[in-house]
């Protein structure tokens, strides 16, 4: 009635550590880099040199990025629970939802599906004229695209473009989401630069990493970012200052309604 | 009265990106890996090729340790919320307190506090066995030492050391630790030898990390471990195998007490 | 340029705390339990006796539900880090996402709509019919419907709305929610009881809870749940004998395959 | 070799749900509330009529405490994953650490051993005369004594003890926190009122909840706040403007250094 329990990615006997199929001490260690193991676990092989220069420049792009609702929720628990830099960096994790992280599963997620389902040999610029119209008709969002601040091009997008150009690893997927952007601009109004989540996510297509763990990318990379985040304020702590000021103001705004809404 | 809010970490402008002090696009992205980054942001400059070297080889070793208590958690959660990738990593990561990655720190502070509490000069080996005398002495726990299953070495330690040695950085702490297992198994019965965290710890120390977030370069590991067992869990499913088995025999062992207990 | 921040939910000054828009000493405590105070956060205003009486039965019915993968993934947590038992708290409730509590929204949801799509004055029965048809014929799920221990009844459901109808708070979609059960069974072979989350969902919505909270009551009741769970764990402990046993055979499947096979 | 997997908690068969000892659907639904709930979860019985208007009055005054850490982490956290309400809930339980709700067990503990190592018969008035000039001695943190708003007196530790005294369970763990206020006020310069978390502490020591789950009250009581917050930032949003704000200052601090130091 039992189903038996089995996994493949690590176990050890006295004198031996097998981790992703290989000897931990001897084939790994050593030889493999973070990005490299990472590479191993998700994809079952070690990456070539060029996969691996692309694939940590995916990871490298995604760790910091500023003051973000992640970092300051993390900053903000770290402030009530010192002792537990894993449940701050848990709390700052949580945010990477559909809003933020999740707009690299919607971009890997658009040009896998327009390159599946259209028919062979179709030219990338064809489907990338009628993935757009169709979107725009529809009102869908375009994930991977537009960006607040960063225009008219986002420079991490270019820069993660060209080094999966100089390995040679720029597919399909990246030329549709580059020929997107040129009909983007075409058939509507709008300047819509290609995003950092966007070539990550037409990037992470070609590399074929699996779409379901697309997001896990950028929870890998902020888990650094976050740990910087809370070296940072141990030494130059913010938390408190902001909790303050946020408290005073609702508080102020309760109290003196009519000054506040003055 | 209000504290100006800073940070150093990163910021951007239209058209540049800052990231640790160096231009993101053009001095990071392509030139440094993982690891590197990790080390830029913890350390404030990017690592020799030596410390590079090392510092991957510490977080890849924590990376993927079979089935643990926070791999199983993560699946557990994943079970019930696939949707939500990142909560499932948060689920995992919250189990790395004092128990497990703690004792990473607890070696860590063992011979950072053994090393500068000592009389200047006096040599590692007086140290190790003063040091070891008072722990067995005051029956304190000797963090990073021991390991149920590897004996009488932990082949990753081993390797550890080796990769610290070709790269010219075991240090002091290195040194402190190993006599330190020398002196345990002389002035007691045990055979405790260094463990992976201990290691870890150790090395960590040589290389300047700080001790608050040396716990972090485990959270950092292990949360690309469990992305990966998420991963294996979508094709391999163990989660509600476990459940089931569990809920069946809790259930069982009520309603039928006599049986159980037979 | 900056908007205001606001709440009303809780301030003070030097002697007086006002939460919820009354006076926490003088009003709240000692006059009003844990689910009134719940229910006066998330509604505005405190509850009669009826619907007191409940609410608090809606949340107490989710409070326990045995072994679930929550409570498993938290005693696991609690097992790395007991120092932190918000954190494993949190990490049993990062389960309750779709698969789980999720019902209760997808039951909630489904009453909700199909009577305000329904053209004024047209009789619940009617609506019900159509409802099932329309669900059976799309092959959608049936929220709140099924169990597959609890037949041909989930002893919860019955006394959940035995306790609505007593205190006449059972309206129109928890008659929705039965003639659907009757529908079901009608339309197609199978007997598929309302289950809890099912009768939780019909009946918060006769209560007026807002739907994107509904998962809400699941948090706050399972929050409870874990805690004891936790506090077994002390005296009790299984998890780490789970992590044992998952360890042993997932191990010994690698080591020796033809003998899992067998 | 294996060890049986056993819980008291829950278990059900076809027709019936047993849950802390009693028929879930016949004893406990429509006749427990929620506080009456976790009562008989944490303590196996259920509370008298005065212990459930105490233990109810414990966890309410828990429940909403303004802006605070958690509360904006969690806010935070639901801007980028709303879809995941049980994410943004765990991230605000995270911050219930060794700072904010750790003083609640620091108060518990402080009274406790107190009376404990106590000479049996030793009148109240003495033991807090000694405890209060050990800890001073010692520079020893006062847990549950102060508050940096609310003086001379908390009104919420006024009004529980009153509470705990209308319902006679105003015990000797009450009354050493009460003597040790007059004494800190006699042996120091300084007025500490007891504090929320010190009368909690207290009155939950005189009610024999374990010490060790005493941090749970406050996590079960602020996941029904979080939740209200969760609700409130549906409908009037303050994540994304606190992010701003934050985002703002400290990129402006970086590009225009010389204008923020000004």
């Amino acid at each position: 009635m039992t189903k038996p329990l089995t996994s493949e990615l690590g176990w050890s006997t006295v004198d031996s550590i097998t981790v992703y199929g290989q000897d931990l001490p001897g084939e790994i260690l050593g030889h493999v880099d973070v990005g490299g193991m990472a590479f191993l676990g998700l994809m079952g092989r070690l990456p070539t040199a060029g996969e691996s220069r692309v694939f940590n420049s995916l990871i490298v792009s995604l760790v910091e990025h500023g003051q973000t609702p992640s970092t300051i929720a993390a900053r903000l628990t770290y402030l009530g629970a010192p002792e537990s830099l894993q449940g701050a960096v848990a709390s700052g994790l949580l945010g990477l939802g559909s809003v933020f992280v999740g707009s690299m599963e919607g971009a890997a997620s658009l040009v896998q599906t327009a390159l599946s389902s259209a028919e062979p040999g179709k030219p990338i610029a064809e489907v990338a004229k009628e993935t757009v119209a169709e979107l725009l008709a529809s009102k869908q969002p375009l994930s991977g695209f537009g960006h607040p601040k960063h225009k008219p091009v986002d420079p991490r997008a270019v820069r993660l473009f060209a080094i999966a150009k100089e390995e040679d690893l720029y597919g399909r997927h990246c030329q549709l989401m580059e020929a997107m952007s040129v009909e983007i601009n075409a058939q509507s109004n709008k300047v819509l630069p290609i995003n950092a989540t966007g070539a990550v996510g037409a990037i992470a297509s070609d590399l074929g990493i699996p779409t379901v763990v697309i997001r896990g990318l950028g929870v890998i990379a902020r888990s650094i970012g976050i740990v910087v985040h809370l070296l940072e304020e141990t030494k130059n702590p913010i938390a408190k200052e902001i909790w303050n000021r946020i408290d005073d103001e609702v508080t102020d705004a309760q109290i003196n309604p009519s000054r506040s809404s003055a």
